[in-house]
Protein backbone atom coordinates (compact mmCIF):
# COMPACT_ATOMS: atom_id res chain seq x y z
CA UNK A 1 0.00 0.00 0.00
CA UNK A 2 3.27 2.06 0.46
CA UNK A 3 2.96 3.10 -3.07
CA UNK A 4 -0.14 4.43 -3.78
CA UNK A 5 -0.17 6.37 -0.76
CA UNK A 6 2.84 8.27 -1.52
CA UNK A 7 0.83 8.69 -4.87
CA UNK A 8 -2.20 9.60 -3.49
CA UNK A 9 -0.38 12.27 -1.19
CA UNK A 10 1.62 13.35 -4.06
CA UNK A 11 -1.04 14.15 -6.38
CA UNK A 12 -3.57 15.85 -3.71
CA UNK A 13 -0.66 18.47 -3.14
CA UNK A 14 -0.54 19.25 -6.71
CA UNK A 15 -4.22 19.57 -6.87
CA UNK A 16 -4.01 21.93 -4.05
CA UNK A 17 -1.62 24.04 -5.15
CA UNK A 18 -3.86 24.67 -8.33
CA UNK A 19 -6.58 25.06 -6.59
CA UNK A 20 -5.18 27.90 -4.44
CA UNK A 21 -4.03 29.46 -7.49
CA UNK A 22 -7.16 29.33 -9.39
CA UNK A 23 -8.67 31.58 -5.93
CA UNK A 24 -5.81 33.76 -4.71
CA UNK A 25 -7.12 37.10 -7.07
CA UNK A 26 -10.89 36.88 -5.17
CA UNK A 27 -10.38 39.64 -2.62
CA UNK A 28 -12.69 39.84 0.39
CA UNK A 29 -14.74 37.97 3.12
CA UNK A 30 -15.98 35.69 -0.33
CA UNK A 31 -12.22 35.07 -1.12
CA UNK A 32 -11.75 33.74 2.16
CA UNK A 33 -14.69 31.49 2.56
CA UNK A 34 -14.09 30.21 -0.57
CA UNK A 35 -10.83 29.01 0.22
CA UNK A 36 -11.86 27.79 3.36
CA UNK A 37 -14.10 24.82 2.25
CA UNK A 38 -11.69 24.37 -0.79
CA UNK A 39 -8.67 24.21 0.72
CA UNK A 40 -10.04 22.34 4.04
CA UNK A 41 -8.05 19.27 2.99
CA UNK A 42 -9.67 16.10 2.58
CA UNK A 43 -8.84 13.02 0.31
CA UNK A 44 -9.00 14.67 -2.85
CA UNK A 45 -10.37 11.53 -4.54
CA UNK A 46 -12.71 13.22 -7.32
CA UNK A 47 -9.68 15.48 -8.83
CA UNK A 48 -6.77 12.23 -8.12
CA UNK A 49 -9.16 10.41 -10.26
CA UNK A 50 -8.95 12.66 -13.03
CA UNK A 51 -5.15 12.65 -12.87
CA UNK A 52 -5.22 8.73 -12.53
CA UNK A 53 -7.25 8.08 -15.07
CA UNK A 54 -5.78 10.22 -17.74
CA UNK A 55 -2.36 8.90 -16.41
CA UNK A 56 -3.57 5.56 -17.24
CA UNK A 57 -3.27 5.95 -20.83
CA UNK A 58 -0.29 8.14 -21.04
CA UNK A 59 -2.40 11.87 -21.58
CA UNK A 60 -0.25 14.88 -19.94
CA UNK A 61 -1.50 15.69 -16.30
CA UNK A 62 -1.41 19.45 -17.37
CA UNK A 63 -4.79 18.79 -19.73
CA UNK A 64 -6.13 16.75 -16.87
CA UNK A 65 -5.65 19.11 -14.10
CA UNK A 66 -8.00 21.54 -14.72
CA UNK A 67 -10.75 19.30 -14.65
CA UNK A 68 -9.46 18.22 -11.71
CA UNK A 69 -9.38 21.59 -9.77
CA UNK A 70 -12.95 22.13 -11.71
CA UNK A 71 -14.49 19.28 -10.05
CA UNK A 72 -12.93 19.37 -6.73
CA UNK A 73 -14.51 22.90 -6.79
CA UNK A 74 -18.04 21.35 -7.79
CA UNK A 75 -17.37 18.89 -4.96
CA UNK A 76 -17.04 21.90 -2.27
CA UNK A 77 -20.03 24.14 -3.76
CA UNK A 78 -22.17 21.08 -2.90
CA UNK A 79 -20.53 19.99 0.64
CA UNK A 80 -21.02 23.86 1.52
CA UNK A 81 -24.85 23.95 -0.11
CA UNK A 82 -25.61 20.40 1.57
CA UNK A 83 -24.67 22.11 5.28
CA UNK A 84 -26.71 24.94 5.19
CA UNK A 85 -29.44 25.06 7.46
CA UNK A 86 -32.72 24.89 5.20
CA UNK A 87 -30.64 21.33 3.89
CA UNK A 88 -28.24 19.30 6.14
CA UNK A 89 -27.86 21.78 8.71
CA UNK A 90 -24.39 19.97 9.76
CA UNK A 91 -21.98 22.36 11.78
CA UNK A 92 -19.22 20.23 10.89
CA UNK A 93 -17.33 19.31 8.48
CA UNK A 94 -14.17 17.20 8.47
CA UNK A 95 -13.58 17.86 11.91
CA UNK A 96 -13.92 22.08 11.12
CA UNK A 97 -16.45 24.14 11.35
CA UNK A 98 -19.05 24.12 8.19
CA UNK A 99 -18.36 27.36 6.25
CA UNK A 100 -22.16 28.91 7.19
CA UNK A 101 -21.10 28.85 10.70
CA UNK A 102 -17.37 30.43 9.97
CA UNK A 103 -19.20 32.99 7.52
CA UNK A 104 -22.86 33.39 7.80
CA UNK A 105 -25.43 31.88 5.59
CA UNK A 106 -25.19 34.69 2.97
CA UNK A 107 -21.83 33.96 2.21
CA UNK A 108 -21.65 30.73 2.53
CA UNK A 109 -24.60 30.13 -0.56
CA UNK A 110 -22.41 33.10 -2.44
CA UNK A 111 -19.33 31.29 -1.62
CA UNK A 112 -20.84 28.08 -3.04
CA UNK A 113 -22.19 29.81 -6.31
CA UNK A 114 -19.00 31.09 -7.17
CA UNK A 115 -17.19 27.96 -7.06
CA UNK A 116 -20.03 26.16 -9.27
CA UNK A 117 -19.28 29.38 -11.45
CA UNK A 118 -15.50 29.37 -11.65
CA UNK A 119 -15.39 25.34 -11.95
CA UNK A 120 -16.68 26.24 -15.74
CA UNK A 121 -14.66 28.89 -15.98
CA UNK A 122 -11.85 26.60 -14.82
CA UNK A 123 -13.27 24.43 -17.95
CA UNK A 124 -12.95 26.46 -20.40
CA UNK A 125 -9.69 27.91 -19.70
CA UNK A 126 -8.29 25.07 -19.16
CA UNK A 127 -9.11 23.76 -22.66
CA UNK A 128 -8.08 26.49 -24.42
CA UNK A 129 -4.53 26.97 -22.61
CA UNK A 130 -4.14 23.23 -23.00
CA UNK A 131 -4.69 22.90 -26.49
CA UNK A 132 -7.92 20.52 -26.00
CA UNK A 133 -9.79 20.08 -28.87
CA UNK A 134 -12.95 22.21 -28.82
CA UNK A 135 -15.75 20.23 -29.21
CA UNK A 136 -14.77 17.56 -27.09
CA UNK A 137 -13.96 20.38 -24.31
CA UNK A 138 -17.27 21.77 -25.21
CA UNK A 139 -18.78 17.99 -24.61
CA UNK A 140 -17.19 17.74 -21.55
CA UNK A 141 -18.79 20.83 -20.40
CA UNK A 142 -22.25 19.67 -21.63
CA UNK A 143 -21.48 16.01 -19.60
CA UNK A 144 -20.43 17.83 -16.69
CA UNK A 145 -23.77 20.10 -16.43
CA UNK A 146 -25.82 17.00 -17.13
CA UNK A 147 -23.97 15.02 -13.91
CA UNK A 148 -23.99 17.65 -11.63
CA UNK A 149 -27.41 19.59 -12.41
CA UNK A 150 -30.69 18.12 -11.87
CA UNK A 151 -30.66 15.17 -13.91
CA UNK A 152 -27.21 14.25 -12.01
CA UNK A 153 -25.91 15.79 -8.43
CA UNK A 154 -28.61 18.47 -7.31
CA UNK A 155 -31.11 15.71 -8.32
CA UNK A 156 -29.84 13.39 -5.91
CA UNK A 157 -29.85 15.75 -3.33
CA UNK A 158 -33.69 16.43 -3.72
CA UNK A 159 -34.51 13.01 -3.88
CA UNK A 160 -31.96 12.53 -0.95
CA UNK A 161 -33.82 15.02 1.13
CA UNK A 162 -37.38 13.87 -0.24
CA UNK A 163 -36.26 10.46 1.24
CA UNK A 164 -35.54 11.41 4.98
CA UNK A 165 -38.17 10.16 7.38
CA UNK A 166 -39.71 7.58 5.24
CA UNK A 167 -38.84 4.18 3.79
CA UNK A 168 -36.85 4.00 0.85
CA UNK A 169 -36.17 0.66 -1.08
CA UNK A 170 -32.49 -0.33 -2.26
CA UNK A 171 -33.52 -0.05 -5.80
CA UNK A 172 -34.59 3.68 -4.84
CA UNK A 173 -31.63 4.16 -2.59
CA UNK A 174 -28.84 3.02 -5.26
CA UNK A 175 -30.89 5.58 -7.40
CA UNK A 176 -30.37 8.46 -5.27
CA UNK A 177 -26.47 7.60 -5.05
CA UNK A 178 -25.98 7.30 -8.58
CA UNK A 179 -26.87 10.41 -9.31
CA UNK A 180 -26.07 12.39 -5.63
CA UNK A 181 -22.41 11.05 -5.33
CA UNK A 182 -21.87 8.67 -8.73
CA UNK A 183 -22.03 11.03 -11.13
CA UNK A 184 -19.67 13.58 -10.13
CA UNK A 185 -17.23 10.52 -9.56
CA UNK A 186 -18.27 8.93 -13.05
CA UNK A 187 -17.36 12.25 -14.55
CA UNK A 188 -14.11 12.16 -12.75
CA UNK A 189 -12.39 9.55 -14.15
CA UNK A 190 -14.87 10.07 -17.65
CA UNK A 191 -13.04 13.23 -17.88
CA UNK A 192 -9.22 12.29 -17.51
CA UNK A 193 -9.76 10.25 -20.19
CA UNK A 194 -11.35 12.13 -22.62
CA UNK A 195 -8.82 14.48 -21.93
CA UNK A 196 -6.22 12.17 -22.60
CA UNK A 197 -7.82 10.65 -25.55
CA UNK A 198 -9.70 7.71 -24.77
CA UNK A 199 -10.82 5.24 -27.21
CA UNK A 200 -14.67 3.53 -26.83
CA UNK A 201 -13.70 0.66 -25.44
CA UNK A 202 -11.19 2.19 -23.10
CA UNK A 203 -13.89 4.81 -22.21
CA UNK A 204 -16.42 2.39 -21.53
CA UNK A 205 -13.98 0.00 -19.03
CA UNK A 206 -12.95 3.49 -17.22
CA UNK A 207 -16.81 4.56 -17.11
CA UNK A 208 -17.62 0.86 -15.15
CA UNK A 209 -14.88 1.24 -13.31
CA UNK A 210 -15.92 4.84 -11.77
CA UNK A 211 -19.67 4.19 -11.40
CA UNK A 212 -18.70 0.51 -9.23
CA UNK A 213 -16.10 2.18 -7.58
CA UNK A 214 -18.72 5.33 -6.22
CA UNK A 215 -21.19 3.03 -5.18
CA UNK A 216 -18.36 1.12 -3.31
CA UNK A 217 -17.52 4.35 -2.24
CA UNK A 218 -21.18 4.88 -0.65
CA UNK A 219 -21.84 1.76 0.68
CA UNK A 220 -18.55 2.09 2.27
CA UNK A 221 -19.26 5.32 3.89
CA UNK A 222 -22.56 3.90 5.11
CA UNK A 223 -20.64 1.16 7.14
CA UNK A 224 -18.21 3.73 8.24
CA UNK A 225 -20.92 5.73 9.36
CA UNK A 226 -21.84 2.98 11.94
CA UNK A 227 -18.75 1.28 12.85
CA UNK A 228 -15.84 4.02 12.28
CA UNK A 229 -14.68 6.24 14.78
CA UNK A 230 -15.47 9.84 15.11
CA UNK A 231 -11.27 11.07 13.54
CA UNK A 232 -11.31 9.30 10.45
CA UNK A 233 -15.16 10.35 10.08
CA UNK A 234 -15.01 13.75 11.06
CA UNK A 235 -18.34 13.90 11.91
CA UNK A 236 -20.02 11.72 14.61
CA UNK A 237 -20.14 8.13 14.08
CA UNK A 238 -24.01 7.42 13.55
CA UNK A 239 -25.74 10.38 12.43
CA UNK A 240 -27.08 8.89 9.82
CA UNK A 241 -29.22 6.86 12.43
CA UNK A 242 -29.70 10.06 14.50
CA UNK A 243 -31.43 11.94 10.96
CA UNK A 244 -33.30 8.65 10.29
CA UNK A 245 -31.61 8.82 6.76
CA UNK A 246 -31.86 5.41 4.95
CA UNK A 247 -28.25 3.43 4.41
CA UNK A 248 -27.10 0.79 2.45
CA UNK A 249 -25.92 -0.61 6.38
CA UNK A 250 -29.52 0.04 7.51
CA UNK A 251 -31.36 -1.82 4.56
CA UNK A 252 -29.40 -4.71 3.69
CA UNK A 253 -27.02 -5.21 7.13
CA UNK A 254 -23.32 -4.59 7.67
CA UNK A 255 -22.15 -7.95 6.55
CA UNK A 256 -23.97 -7.71 3.28
CA UNK A 257 -22.65 -4.30 2.63
CA UNK A 258 -19.04 -4.69 3.33
CA UNK A 259 -19.40 -8.02 0.60
CA UNK A 260 -20.67 -5.67 -1.53
CA UNK A 261 -17.96 -2.91 -1.32
CA UNK A 262 -15.67 -5.96 -1.76
CA UNK A 263 -17.27 -7.45 -5.33
CA UNK A 264 -17.65 -3.76 -6.44
CA UNK A 265 -13.94 -3.15 -5.58
CA UNK A 266 -12.77 -6.40 -7.47
CA UNK A 267 -15.08 -5.95 -10.57
CA UNK A 268 -14.20 -2.16 -10.85
CA UNK A 269 -10.36 -3.48 -10.85
CA UNK A 270 -11.08 -6.35 -13.59
CA UNK A 271 -12.50 -3.81 -16.10
CA UNK A 272 -9.35 -1.48 -15.98
CA UNK A 273 -7.21 -4.48 -16.19
CA UNK A 274 -8.75 -6.48 -18.64
CA UNK A 275 -8.04 -3.87 -21.74
CA UNK A 276 -5.02 -3.74 -23.51
CA UNK A 277 -4.61 0.49 -23.69
CA UNK A 278 -5.17 1.20 -19.75
CA UNK A 279 -1.94 1.27 -17.76
CA UNK A 280 -4.23 0.47 -14.23
CA UNK A 281 -1.77 0.55 -11.53
CA UNK A 282 -2.65 3.50 -10.08
CA UNK A 283 -6.31 3.14 -10.25
CA UNK A 284 -6.35 -0.45 -9.08
CA UNK A 285 -4.30 1.14 -5.74
CA UNK A 286 -7.19 3.79 -5.59
CA UNK A 287 -9.94 0.72 -5.42
CA UNK A 288 -7.67 -0.98 -3.30
CA UNK A 289 -7.20 1.73 -0.52
CA UNK A 290 -10.72 2.54 -0.52
CA UNK A 291 -11.29 -0.78 0.06
CA UNK A 292 -8.82 -0.59 3.05
CA UNK A 293 -10.78 2.42 4.58
CA UNK A 294 -13.00 -0.12 6.55
CA UNK A 295 -9.70 -2.17 8.02
CA UNK B 1 -42.34 53.31 -30.05
CA UNK B 2 -44.83 50.54 -31.48
CA UNK B 3 -42.87 48.53 -33.29
CA UNK B 4 -40.03 48.19 -30.62
CA UNK B 5 -42.88 46.87 -28.63
CA UNK B 6 -44.19 44.15 -31.06
CA UNK B 7 -40.34 43.31 -31.71
CA UNK B 8 -40.11 42.82 -27.39
CA UNK B 9 -43.26 40.74 -26.99
CA UNK B 10 -42.29 38.44 -29.95
CA UNK B 11 -38.73 37.74 -28.49
CA UNK B 12 -39.85 37.63 -25.03
CA UNK B 13 -42.13 34.72 -26.80
CA UNK B 14 -39.62 33.03 -28.74
CA UNK B 15 -37.09 33.03 -25.29
CA UNK B 16 -40.18 31.64 -23.24
CA UNK B 17 -40.75 28.91 -25.84
CA UNK B 18 -37.30 27.80 -25.48
CA UNK B 19 -36.76 27.86 -22.22
CA UNK B 20 -39.42 26.05 -21.32
CA UNK B 21 -38.07 23.34 -23.98
CA UNK B 22 -34.67 23.00 -21.51
CA UNK B 23 -36.64 22.57 -18.80
CA UNK B 24 -39.35 20.10 -19.80
CA UNK B 25 -37.56 16.75 -18.86
CA UNK B 26 -36.62 17.96 -15.06
CA UNK B 27 -39.41 16.09 -13.12
CA UNK B 28 -40.71 16.21 -9.81
CA UNK B 29 -40.62 19.19 -7.71
CA UNK B 30 -37.05 20.48 -8.82
CA UNK B 31 -38.68 20.76 -12.05
CA UNK B 32 -41.64 22.86 -10.86
CA UNK B 33 -39.56 24.83 -8.53
CA UNK B 34 -36.98 25.79 -11.38
CA UNK B 35 -39.81 26.09 -13.96
CA UNK B 36 -41.96 28.40 -11.12
CA UNK B 37 -39.25 31.07 -11.32
CA UNK B 38 -37.86 30.60 -15.01
CA UNK B 39 -41.33 30.85 -16.56
CA UNK B 40 -42.17 33.63 -13.97
CA UNK B 41 -42.58 36.01 -16.79
CA UNK B 42 -40.33 39.65 -16.19
CA UNK B 43 -38.93 41.76 -19.45
CA UNK B 44 -36.41 38.93 -20.66
CA UNK B 45 -34.11 42.23 -21.19
CA UNK B 46 -31.10 40.42 -21.19
CA UNK B 47 -31.99 37.48 -23.87
CA UNK B 48 -33.34 39.96 -25.86
CA UNK B 49 -30.23 41.73 -25.66
CA UNK B 50 -28.84 38.77 -26.89
CA UNK B 51 -31.06 38.97 -29.91
CA UNK B 52 -31.13 41.83 -30.91
CA UNK B 53 -26.96 42.27 -30.65
CA UNK B 54 -26.62 39.09 -32.72
CA UNK B 55 -29.03 40.57 -35.05
CA UNK B 56 -27.22 43.93 -35.51
CA UNK B 57 -24.41 41.85 -37.14
CA UNK B 58 -26.81 39.89 -39.79
CA UNK B 59 -26.02 36.54 -37.12
CA UNK B 60 -28.44 33.74 -36.66
CA UNK B 61 -30.71 33.94 -34.00
CA UNK B 62 -30.70 29.99 -33.87
CA UNK B 63 -26.67 30.29 -32.85
CA UNK B 64 -27.65 33.08 -30.33
CA UNK B 65 -30.74 31.45 -28.84
CA UNK B 66 -29.10 28.75 -26.61
CA UNK B 67 -26.80 32.21 -25.01
CA UNK B 68 -30.02 33.83 -24.30
CA UNK B 69 -31.46 31.53 -22.62
CA UNK B 70 -28.42 30.59 -20.61
CA UNK B 71 -28.51 34.19 -19.33
CA UNK B 72 -31.66 34.34 -18.33
CA UNK B 73 -31.03 31.17 -16.68
CA UNK B 74 -28.07 32.86 -14.64
CA UNK B 75 -30.65 35.98 -13.93
CA UNK B 76 -33.44 33.67 -12.55
CA UNK B 77 -30.97 31.60 -10.48
CA UNK B 78 -29.51 35.03 -9.15
CA UNK B 79 -32.93 35.79 -8.27
CA UNK B 80 -33.82 32.89 -6.29
CA UNK B 81 -30.57 32.93 -4.37
CA UNK B 82 -30.81 36.75 -3.59
CA UNK B 83 -34.80 36.55 -2.44
CA UNK B 84 -33.56 34.11 0.52
CA UNK B 85 -34.30 34.60 3.70
CA UNK B 86 -30.19 35.00 4.30
CA UNK B 87 -29.97 37.20 1.94
CA UNK B 88 -32.63 40.23 0.75
CA UNK B 89 -35.82 37.80 2.58
CA UNK B 90 -38.27 39.17 0.02
CA UNK B 91 -41.17 37.36 -0.43
CA UNK B 92 -42.40 39.09 -3.63
CA UNK B 93 -41.17 39.05 -6.86
CA UNK B 94 -43.10 40.53 -9.79
CA UNK B 95 -46.12 40.05 -7.64
CA UNK B 96 -45.94 36.77 -6.77
CA UNK B 97 -44.37 34.61 -4.25
CA UNK B 98 -40.85 34.27 -4.47
CA UNK B 99 -39.67 30.36 -4.95
CA UNK B 100 -38.53 30.10 -1.28
CA UNK B 101 -41.73 30.99 0.24
CA UNK B 102 -43.47 28.44 -2.44
CA UNK B 103 -41.11 25.42 -2.42
CA UNK B 104 -39.04 26.33 1.19
CA UNK B 105 -35.55 27.27 1.27
CA UNK B 106 -33.70 23.96 0.30
CA UNK B 107 -35.84 23.65 -2.93
CA UNK B 108 -34.85 27.03 -3.56
CA UNK B 109 -30.99 26.86 -3.10
CA UNK B 110 -31.09 23.40 -4.98
CA UNK B 111 -33.34 24.83 -8.25
CA UNK B 112 -31.15 27.86 -8.00
CA UNK B 113 -28.18 25.92 -8.55
CA UNK B 114 -29.84 23.65 -10.88
CA UNK B 115 -30.24 26.38 -13.34
CA UNK B 116 -26.97 27.97 -12.71
CA UNK B 117 -25.21 24.31 -14.05
CA UNK B 118 -28.08 24.18 -16.90
CA UNK B 119 -27.16 27.51 -18.51
CA UNK B 120 -23.11 25.89 -18.88
CA UNK B 121 -24.83 22.58 -20.56
CA UNK B 122 -26.92 24.85 -22.62
CA UNK B 123 -23.85 26.91 -23.55
CA UNK B 124 -21.80 24.07 -24.68
CA UNK B 125 -24.78 22.12 -26.10
CA UNK B 126 -25.65 25.33 -28.15
CA UNK B 127 -22.25 25.53 -29.47
CA UNK B 128 -21.46 22.24 -30.49
CA UNK B 129 -25.51 21.83 -32.49
CA UNK B 130 -25.38 25.30 -33.93
CA UNK B 131 -21.72 24.51 -35.27
CA UNK B 132 -19.91 27.60 -33.69
CA UNK B 133 -16.42 27.53 -33.50
CA UNK B 134 -15.01 25.66 -30.40
CA UNK B 135 -12.58 28.33 -29.29
CA UNK B 136 -15.07 30.95 -29.89
CA UNK B 137 -17.25 29.26 -27.47
CA UNK B 138 -14.89 28.00 -24.99
CA UNK B 139 -13.98 31.61 -24.77
CA UNK B 140 -17.33 32.43 -24.06
CA UNK B 141 -17.69 30.14 -21.85
CA UNK B 142 -15.07 31.53 -19.88
CA UNK B 143 -16.02 34.86 -20.12
CA UNK B 144 -19.34 34.20 -18.82
CA UNK B 145 -18.36 32.58 -15.52
CA UNK B 146 -15.60 35.46 -14.94
CA UNK B 147 -18.59 38.05 -15.72
CA UNK B 148 -21.22 36.16 -13.60
CA UNK B 149 -18.95 34.53 -10.78
CA UNK B 150 -16.69 35.64 -7.61
CA UNK B 151 -15.00 38.75 -10.25
CA UNK B 152 -18.90 39.54 -11.34
CA UNK B 153 -22.20 39.42 -10.37
CA UNK B 154 -21.98 37.36 -7.36
CA UNK B 155 -18.99 39.35 -6.20
CA UNK B 156 -21.42 42.74 -6.31
CA UNK B 157 -24.12 40.79 -4.76
CA UNK B 158 -21.11 40.29 -1.91
CA UNK B 159 -20.35 43.76 -1.48
CA UNK B 160 -23.87 44.91 -1.96
CA UNK B 161 -24.51 42.80 0.98
CA UNK B 162 -21.31 44.63 2.84
CA UNK B 163 -22.57 47.67 1.97
CA UNK B 164 -26.15 47.60 3.63
CA UNK B 165 -26.46 50.22 6.70
CA UNK B 166 -23.43 52.17 6.21
CA UNK B 167 -22.62 54.85 4.15
CA UNK B 168 -21.33 54.33 0.43
CA UNK B 169 -20.18 56.83 -2.35
CA UNK B 170 -20.69 57.01 -5.83
CA UNK B 171 -17.60 55.46 -7.03
CA UNK B 172 -18.57 52.15 -4.57
CA UNK B 173 -22.08 52.41 -5.92
CA UNK B 174 -21.20 52.00 -9.41
CA UNK B 175 -18.40 49.15 -8.51
CA UNK B 176 -21.70 47.47 -7.06
CA UNK B 177 -23.66 47.67 -9.56
CA UNK B 178 -21.12 47.27 -12.45
CA UNK B 179 -20.47 43.95 -11.13
CA UNK B 180 -24.16 42.96 -9.60
CA UNK B 181 -26.25 43.72 -12.44
CA UNK B 182 -23.61 44.99 -15.27
CA UNK B 183 -21.76 42.46 -16.10
CA UNK B 184 -24.73 40.43 -17.01
CA UNK B 185 -26.16 42.79 -19.08
CA UNK B 186 -22.94 43.43 -20.67
CA UNK B 187 -22.41 39.56 -21.25
CA UNK B 188 -25.87 39.57 -23.30
CA UNK B 189 -24.83 42.07 -25.98
CA UNK B 190 -21.48 40.84 -26.27
CA UNK B 191 -22.31 36.87 -26.11
CA UNK B 192 -24.84 37.85 -29.26
CA UNK B 193 -22.21 39.64 -30.88
CA UNK B 194 -19.43 37.06 -30.42
CA UNK B 195 -22.06 34.48 -31.84
CA UNK B 196 -22.66 36.42 -34.95
CA UNK B 197 -19.12 37.34 -35.58
CA UNK B 198 -17.98 40.42 -34.39
CA UNK B 199 -14.88 42.31 -35.71
CA UNK B 200 -13.11 43.77 -33.03
CA UNK B 201 -14.39 47.66 -33.52
CA UNK B 202 -18.00 45.67 -33.24
CA UNK B 203 -17.48 44.53 -30.29
CA UNK B 204 -15.86 47.65 -28.84
CA UNK B 205 -19.40 49.80 -29.95
CA UNK B 206 -21.64 46.67 -28.54
CA UNK B 207 -19.68 46.79 -25.12
CA UNK B 208 -19.78 50.18 -24.61
CA UNK B 209 -23.62 50.16 -25.63
CA UNK B 210 -24.05 47.43 -22.87
CA UNK B 211 -22.01 49.24 -20.43
CA UNK B 212 -24.02 52.62 -20.97
CA UNK B 213 -27.57 50.46 -21.07
CA UNK B 214 -26.50 48.36 -17.77
CA UNK B 215 -25.93 51.34 -15.86
CA UNK B 216 -28.70 53.26 -17.16
CA UNK B 217 -31.19 50.38 -15.94
CA UNK B 218 -29.76 50.24 -12.83
CA UNK B 219 -30.00 54.25 -11.96
CA UNK B 220 -33.78 54.14 -13.13
CA UNK B 221 -34.50 51.17 -11.07
CA UNK B 222 -33.77 53.35 -8.36
CA UNK B 223 -35.77 56.02 -9.61
CA UNK B 224 -38.51 53.91 -9.95
CA UNK B 225 -38.44 52.38 -6.86
CA UNK B 226 -38.80 55.96 -5.28
CA UNK B 227 -41.31 57.35 -7.58
CA UNK B 228 -42.62 54.52 -9.36
CA UNK B 229 -45.84 52.74 -8.14
CA UNK B 230 -46.13 48.82 -7.30
CA UNK B 231 -47.82 47.51 -10.26
CA UNK B 232 -44.91 48.69 -12.21
CA UNK B 233 -42.07 47.54 -9.97
CA UNK B 234 -44.03 44.23 -8.64
CA UNK B 235 -42.42 44.91 -4.76
CA UNK B 236 -43.19 47.77 -2.80
CA UNK B 237 -42.59 51.52 -3.51
CA UNK B 238 -39.88 52.65 -1.21
CA UNK B 239 -38.27 49.19 -0.24
CA UNK B 240 -34.94 50.33 -0.56
CA UNK B 241 -35.46 53.31 1.53
CA UNK B 242 -36.96 50.82 3.91
CA UNK B 243 -33.70 48.94 3.87
CA UNK B 244 -31.16 51.47 4.20
CA UNK B 245 -30.07 50.50 0.94
CA UNK B 246 -27.58 53.20 -1.05
CA UNK B 247 -29.22 54.20 -4.24
CA UNK B 248 -28.15 56.53 -6.78
CA UNK B 249 -31.55 58.29 -6.12
CA UNK B 250 -30.56 58.81 -2.65
CA UNK B 251 -26.72 60.12 -3.61
CA UNK B 252 -27.18 62.51 -5.80
CA UNK B 253 -30.82 62.76 -5.91
CA UNK B 254 -33.68 62.43 -8.54
CA UNK B 255 -32.98 64.76 -10.96
CA UNK B 256 -29.45 64.17 -11.13
CA UNK B 257 -30.39 60.30 -11.55
CA UNK B 258 -33.12 60.88 -13.94
CA UNK B 259 -31.03 63.52 -16.33
CA UNK B 260 -27.96 60.65 -15.90
CA UNK B 261 -30.16 57.83 -17.40
CA UNK B 262 -31.18 59.95 -20.35
CA UNK B 263 -27.41 60.89 -21.06
CA UNK B 264 -26.05 57.34 -21.05
CA UNK B 265 -29.16 56.50 -22.92
CA UNK B 266 -27.54 58.62 -25.37
CA UNK B 267 -24.26 57.37 -25.71
CA UNK B 268 -25.40 54.07 -25.52
CA UNK B 269 -27.10 54.82 -28.97
CA UNK B 270 -24.41 56.79 -30.33
CA UNK B 271 -22.03 54.40 -30.11
CA UNK B 272 -23.81 51.82 -32.52
CA UNK B 273 -25.02 54.45 -34.62
CA UNK B 274 -21.49 55.17 -35.32
CA UNK B 275 -20.02 52.21 -36.27
CA UNK B 276 -20.80 50.62 -40.59
CA UNK B 277 -21.49 46.89 -39.75
CA UNK B 278 -23.92 47.47 -37.01
CA UNK B 279 -27.55 47.45 -37.59
CA UNK B 280 -28.78 49.51 -34.83
CA UNK B 281 -32.53 49.85 -35.06
CA UNK B 282 -33.60 47.04 -32.46
CA UNK B 283 -30.75 48.30 -29.86
CA UNK B 284 -32.11 51.96 -30.25
CA UNK B 285 -35.32 50.96 -30.00
CA UNK B 286 -34.18 48.75 -26.72
CA UNK B 287 -32.40 51.77 -25.12
CA UNK B 288 -35.53 54.33 -26.22
CA UNK B 289 -37.97 51.86 -24.61
CA UNK B 290 -35.83 51.76 -21.17
CA UNK B 291 -35.53 55.45 -20.96
CA UNK B 292 -39.28 55.25 -21.33
CA UNK B 293 -39.85 53.37 -18.44
CA UNK B 294 -40.33 56.29 -16.15
CA UNK B 295 -42.64 58.59 -18.33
Amino acid sequence: MREIEGYLEEKAKTVEHHLAAYLKDIPGTLGESMNYSLLAGGKRLRPILVLAAADALGGSEEAALPFACAIEMIHTYSLIHDDLPAMDDDDFRRGSLTNHKVYGEAMAILAGDALLTKAFGVMAEGALNTGLDGKAALRLIQECAARVGAEGMVGGQVKDIEAEGRAVSLKELHDIHRSKTGDLITFSVRAGAIVAGACAKELEALTGYAERLGLAFQIGDDVLNVIGDRDKMGKPVGSDVEKKKSTYAALQGLDVSKKQVRTLVEEAKNLVSSVEGIRPDYLLGIADYLLDRER
